[in-house]
């Protein structure tokens, strides 16, 4: 049986919602075990007992968001997340899903979960929508290094390649090199050599993606150093979240008239946040660890990590770990 | 007089378009005469003839936007742009408008109308919106260096928020560096660094800004390398505009209800488009050029054109170039 470690306690809404969305899972995925890190009294409460896909183990401390990552990590040797990556490390866990502290679990995953031998740098990668269809792309790095170099960009790519075949059964994807304009020599010296690098490959490189295209489903996999992508990853989420704020404080609050326009034309509306909902994608894959770390966002709610679950265990059935410790260490 | 230098045939809409937003603009601002350059054929048979604020340049080439910039600029010598550059090189223009090729724009500011000695590199910067008010914010630079160095961000910071002041309005512009997270250690050698100038400097330093923070409204001048400012700016616009066609599309496409809804809304979805009117605050301006050298939208329409029309007045009445040589060169 496969074990998935669950930090329970990360997250705003730690730990009903990670419980209730590992519950409803659990029965199509009979492979799996589900060991739960946290709070042995809550757990108890929620969680059925005599289960054999059920675990628990009792944690007594929480890495909060405002924790500094690697200090969090040293001191609270006893919370949810450390314990959850040291099972992993130790080989009595196969992969482990977080909602917390985006660092600490960076910093748990490079530190006590360990990089795979051969891999420079792991990188953090979504899946992101697009406009055209439910396929989405990923994204690779979106700030776990805060400082790249071309052959990590090299590794990514390939990494993410292969999960976007594996997991998301894209044939053949499309990978593309977020950059500043569409010509093989644009960017900085670290995106001029990494175009070189993908062109070289045996990746399906289609060239340079600019920002403005992201969304439009031009490319499976875009490779990007760490800073850029986190910004770029930030921009859009806050672009999106203000204008669907706007929009809906608009309708809401704009008479009578707007709010019956609003009523009429809500289906079409969902239609629209339902193409654009990244939850059913899963959570960020920290890729090139020696197990699978997922990382959902602490906002999620019990669909969200649904999703994420489901991710995992797909990740664990095309074991694409073993794959990139086989290829890595050549 | 002043005398502003309009590129007349550049942009998709150019000249018509770009004509008729300085005929609009020009008895409002009495003090500027406009120099059109472009087919004279075309010229004379949209401008009024014998009228003291207008003056027409002749000429017979366009640097397209599929042009290769500096090849474009060597070789197209007649053309509307290069033409134009010279003239604000030779002082017989004070300011160049174009809706043209951004990368021939950038290359004939830099290399016509030359930079401010002192200034290390010329930064590009729009004014984009934000959600909570009219203000808007100034993000620098978005792409005319593809590699950065601490002291130009430092550069382009200063001159960003003496526009904003003087140019804007704007008392004690907060000024925030584009980062991947809140505290002062975030980001690469390149931020660090630049984080440390920012706070050693006289400006109103707020600290760093993530990507999702953008539109918020809680910087008056964002710092940015260029490539990352260039990526991100991209990645603003082009998910506000699929969000905007998705929506469009839902409701125009989604039966006679969602017609009607959208009908109803049509006001309050109105008010948000117009917050997110960016065509209010005129085009980018290339910060730190012997003389100000402003690009508009190649999309642009007379409604965006008279507002940059308006933009560089203003940076002239203010007198920007002359400050920025004072305060550089010592």
């Amino acid at each position: 049986m496969r074990k998935i470690a669950i930090d329970a306690m990360g997250g705003e809404n730690a730990p009903e919602e990670i419980v209730e969305a590992v519950l409803k899972a659990k029965p199509e995925l009979p492979e799996d075990k589900f060991i739960f890190f946290g709070d042995e009294g809550k757990m108890k409460e929620l969680l059925p007992a005599d289960d054999d896909q059920i675990e628990i183990v009792a944690t007594t401390e929480v890495i909060l968001d405002e924790d500094e990552p690697v200090k969090a990590m040293r001191t609270k040797k006893d919370s949810s997340m450390v314990v959850a990556a040291n099972w992993v490390k130790e080989g009595k866990a196969d992969a482990l899903l977080s909602l917390g502290n985006t660092g600490a679990l960076l910093t748990c995953g490079i530190f006590i979960v360990g990089r795979i031998k051969g891999v420079a740098r792991p990188g953090l990668m979504p899946t992101m929508p697009v406009e055209s269809s439910d396929d989405g792309f990923n994204i690779i790095d979106v700030g776990a290094n805060a400082t790249s170099k071309p052959e990590y960009l090299l590794q990514w790519a390939e990494m993410a390649s292969y999960y976007a075949e594996k997991v998301r059964g894209v044939s053949k994807p499309r990978v593309a090199l977020l950059n500043n304009g569409a010509e093989f020599d644009k960017g900085d010296d670290l995106h001029k050599e990494v175009y070189q690098l993908l062109q070289d490959s045996s990746l399906n490189f289609t060239g340079n993606i600019e920002g403005h295209e992201l969304l439009q489903g031009k490319a499976d996999v875009v490779v990007t150093d760490g800073f850029t992508g986190n910004a770029v990853l930030k921009s859009i989420e806050g672009t999106g979240s203000v204008i669907i704020h706007m929009l809906k404080d608009g309708l809401l609050n704009n008479g009578v008239k707007a709010k019956l326009g609003a009523l009429l034309a809500k289906d079409a509306l969902k239609s629209v946040a339902s193409r654009f909902d990244k939850d059913k994608y899963g959570g960020a894959v920290l890729l090139g660890l020696n197990s699978p770390v997922v990382k959902q966002h602490g906002r999620s709610d019990a669909r969200a990590v649904y999703y994420a679950v489901k991710q995992i265990d797909k990740i664990l059935t095309e074991d694409l770990t073993n794959t990139f410790k086989q290829e890595f260490s050549k």
